[in-house]
């Protein structure tokens, strides 16, 4: 008898492939690159992997099913795919909130102002061919060409690049473009363009890339997608409790980014009319986790108390070392990491904000899974970092969804009647980030929770839901209304608790009042679609003037921009990295009561531990 | 009374046995099957089984020693094993010359005898836990102790060691030995014994490996294998024909010799009770097509005029980007080419011989499938390559065969008869090198051939063969008899004349007279085996008085053995390579007329293109 496999029909993403004997249909999905939420990571616990089995039959549903899925619903071919193994070929489709693509990244930053100083340069040069009077070897000819030409202290040739140079030189008739960093030369060409530099900023959930010119730092196209680690995991913790599973699944973790990173350079260089080879320099920043997992570095000792990272400084990897496919001699540069959560993202993001350039003190606040906080003043940084979660990415929140067509994403309360909109005007799915946390400041102005985010029964749209109290915010006819539970409400102020107790931290740490910052700055994807004034009224960030706070995008990505083209960016990129003192938040004193006051609602200050509305 | 055994320590080989009662120390070496030459059977009259007695007393000197050694040589030790009894227990050396290993592969060199400055060192250190207070990345947290303890500037770790670097040093408890190579940690480890090295002479027959330790030098194991590429071709023309067929097919014969070379440092290691892991550098020396076709470059410009390599320098290689497996972040050093056919292996020989030590000119011969020939004088070293192909490995010859047992290695012809010795004193199979180079001269001393090479048809044991005229060398009873055959003999004349030819091209470009030449250092494996005499006899080597020669044995393993022990000897190599002029054969003056005279058997001069008997 033959084995067990059927075909499996991928919908809305238009996707058929077998499925393996034995695999689940969120383990097929993975393998087929299809990005399935999961934040429990197949363990039928987060309930994020909803899909509709439209035609054929599956396993029975288990009892971890039935705790995320109505009986009604499972009639309707409701499912969690990773509970659910196919008995036949299956059509199936994956409800937009289960989908981790597409979906809206940050990828527009700060406007890229320094003076380039290029990791590399390039020579045209044209060499003497050999000859039986002349019978250097290729490689000792091209460096004795380029040293003379251009006064060179250049000692070796990548060893890749050495391989293809004899054919090459051959095939380009002694005259070509030599590509130098430091004392190697990385690539040989023609470049007939510009010289191209690839720069990635590697988020926990999105990934934000960008093709540049090296000369002149103008972007040529640039990419925000979703990490494909995220079937993996929402968060870090999960990715790299998945990641210490084996050797096996670290390289699998590894891969998927590597792939699509790779993905991601073939589509720029589509866009830009260029080709891959002619990326002759990349940089990548992000989180410490995300920065060892993509390098294959270990994990154990990032997971478990004191947190270290296996390398903090600055690193330069051969793209080839690490399957990255760009000119073949060309290095990955990976700017420095603080600590074992306050990662290179956080300098590439202080690397473009350059918060010594303002007088006072400077909040840096970079907001995501994880959200990052630094203090600047008097040229000395303290960083923190706050594990907020995914709540603010519609995480854990009832109907929660990433910012994709359909998501909720602006929000206004007047009495009875809710206001909102959703990405693309298209009919509700469920409600982003930025929906979230206006719903959140709205409910809070117009009483329908309190200041400890209890629901208010009297309030119009507060209802009695399936799980106790809910706030009614959009009905769909047959379908069921998109609501905001009790539930949903704690964990958002436990978000909001964590970023603001960062920020509270670190003032009493370095003795700093709260209105003596002059300036906040918010980063960070979900950092720039927010409303400040929603984030100020739930008491996400301090009750200081409008004008002092700042979004400034995807700072990171602007800040590997920056270290892309200009070595003098990397040294002071170095020099952040080295002056920034991590600040553990548990070691603050009064650390507890600062995290109790945080989760209250409103306008306040925090001092000694002490909430003071204004 | 007991009968009188005494115990023998055979060096180098390190067996240790008892002789029996009446035994001379040929036989008790027989018994151990450690083969010493012996032409005679052990009757004192061929002086081929010279052995030196190191410590303990033997018997007097018989008459027959005398006709082979000095009274300087025996007061020295030197005897025949096959005339010496013991007086009690014995320690002796068996010279190169004597010995005869059943896969002779030449391993032994030259002592040697530079002082060790080795590429790396190794540094024990204690490192600080990380802790909440001090939460630098591990690799941080080694390099800063590292440069603290050793007052180093080392830059950087190896990508692969940095990889394991967080588990090893917590499995270690924070105490390892750090291995430094420039600015570049290589390896973590704990080396219980040892810093050890693997030097490699990658010949196109024969890979001699030599595991040392890195300090002193000391030999701790070595190895000689056939090239597994000889199943490619017997030549380096054939294999890189084979290379150039596709990238599959360069890729393949790579891998055969990285395989070979992987499975000798597993040999060596289990020999000497060491991990291959604690093999800290490697160096690799061989012909330029060798070093090419082993290190994956490109060979099509190398096979077509004007034959120059893909690189000449020394070059620094990741031995894990060989897929070499030896320590994480090892380097494989490869010495300079000279030029497309005088490759590291001739730069490796000079570096054994330093022939600038000597007064005069002095001419290095290293006999192979591929003969470099140089001549050094007043600094200056010009080389020639003379292909002069397998015949002298048995290649092409009818009862030709490799140096195992049953091959006939030395010939004595005496009017009708023929004496022989076969290698372990088995039954004669073949013949092999220094056999047929034995023959070839007794054939024309006893007038079986003339100058020609021609076959005398008068002589008794020339004979009508299937093919025309040949020799018999020996009668088999029933099987066929061992000949050489008149094609044999023009074989060996064009082999023969390819490395007269080297010799003489250079003396006429240089302007040196033949008798001017001071020294003759043959080296080579099938170098270290032949009868100078008979060599001279053939006109292979030039007629000087014999002692002008020197068998040096394996010098080139020799040369990457000074090289994987000394940066000094590095930079030495560096200098030969770069001082060394190439002499293209073909645009000598003259270069016809001496190959033409240069197939003549007998002792000559060759002067302007012209022979001149002596």
């Amino acid at each position: 008898m033959t084995p067990d496999r059927y075909t499996i029909d991928f919908q809305p993403v238009g996707r058929r492939g077998e499925c393996k004997e034995g695999e689940s249909l969120l383990d097929c999905a993975r393998r087929f690159s299809i990005g399935i939420n999961s934040v429990c990571g197949g363990a039928g616990t987060c309930g994020n992997c909803k899909i509709r089995v439209l035609s054929g039959t599956v396993s029975a549903a288990t009892s971890q099913e039935r705790e995320f899925l109505s009986v009604q619903e499972i009639k309707k071919g409701w499912r969690l795919a990773c509970q659910a193994f196919p008995h036949g070929d299956i059509k199936l489709e994956i409800p937009p909130e289960s989908l981790s693509t597409p979906q809206r990244t940050q990828v527009e930053g700060l406007v890229v102002t320094a003076h380039p100083l290029p990791p590399v340069d390039s020579y045209h040069l044209k060499i003497a061919e050999p000859s039986l009077a002349d019978l250097r070897g290729d490689a000792d000819r091209l460096l004795a060409t380029l040293n003379k030409q251009a006064a060179l202290p250049c000692e070796f040739i990548d060893f890749g690049v050495m391989r293809g140079l004899s054919d090459n030189l051959r095939a380009l008739n002694w005259e070509c473009q030599a590509t130098v960093r430091g004392k190697e030369v990385v690539a040989i060409g023609p470049f007939p363009g510009a010289e191209l530099g690839f720069a990635v900023d590697l988020g926990t959930t999105k990934i934000a890339g960008y093709l540049l010119d090296l000369k002149d730092g103008r972007p040529l196209a640039s990419l925000g997608i979703t990490n494909p680690q995220v079937s993996y995991g929402d968060d870090i913790i999960s990715r790299m409790t998945f990641a210490l599973g084996s050797p096996e699944n670290a390289r699998q973790i590894q891969q998927a980014v590597i792939d699509a990173l790779n993905g991601m350079v073939e589509k720029l260089c589509t866009v830009a009319h260029v080709k891959s080879t002619e990326i002759l320099e990349a940089v990548v920043v992000g989180n410490t986790a995300m920065h060892h997992l993509f390098l294959g570095l270990p994990v154990h000792q990032l997971s478990r108390s004191p947190f270290v990272p296996a390398v903090s400084s600055a690193l330069d990897v051969k793209a080839s070392n690490l399957g990255l496919n760009i000119a073949t001699g060309a290095y990955v540069h990976l700017l420095p990491n603080i600590a074992g959560f306050v990662g290179a993202d956080h300098v590439a993001a202080l690397l473009a904000v350059k918060p010594w350039r303002f007088r006072g003190a400077v909040i840096t606040i970079d907001i995501g899974t994880n959200t990052e906080v630094s203090l600047a003043k008097d040229g000395a940084i303290t960083a923190v970092s706050c594990a907020s979660g995914p709540a603010f990415e519609g995480g854990h929140i009832s109907y929660g969804m990433r910012a994709t067509p359909g998501a909720i994403e602006r929000v206004r309360i007047e009495g009875n009647s809710v206001q909102y909109q959703t990405i693309n005007g298209t009919p509700p799915a469920g409600i982003c980030g930025s929906g979230i946390l206006d719903a959140l400041a709205q409910m809070y102005l117009t009483s329908a929770i309190d200041e400890r985010g209890r629901m208010v029964e009297s309030h119009p749209r507060v209802c009695a839901g399936e799980k106790g109290l809910a706030f009614l915010l959009a009905e769909r006819g047959d379908e069921k209304p998109i609501v905001i539970t009790q539930q949903d409400v704690r964990e958002l102020q436990l978000a909001k608790a964590a970023m603001r107790t960062g920020i509270q931290s670190l003032l009493e740490a370095q003795h700093i009042e709260e209105h003596d910052v002059r300036h906040i700055i918010v980063a960070g994807a979900f950092g720039s679609y927010i409303d400040i004034a929603s984030a100020v009224t739930v008491g996400m960030l301090p009750s200081l003037p409008l004008n002092r706070f700042r979004q400034v995008g995807n700072a990171a990505g602007t800040g590997a921009r920056l270290a892309l083209i200009s070595l003098k960016q990397r040294k002071v990129a170095q020099s952040i990295a080295g002056r920034a003192r991590y600040l553990e938040l548990a070691s603050v004193p009064g650390f507890m009561q600062i995290l109790a006051q945080a989760t209250y609602l409103g306008e306040y200050r925090i001092k000694d531990g002490k909430r003071v509305k204004v």
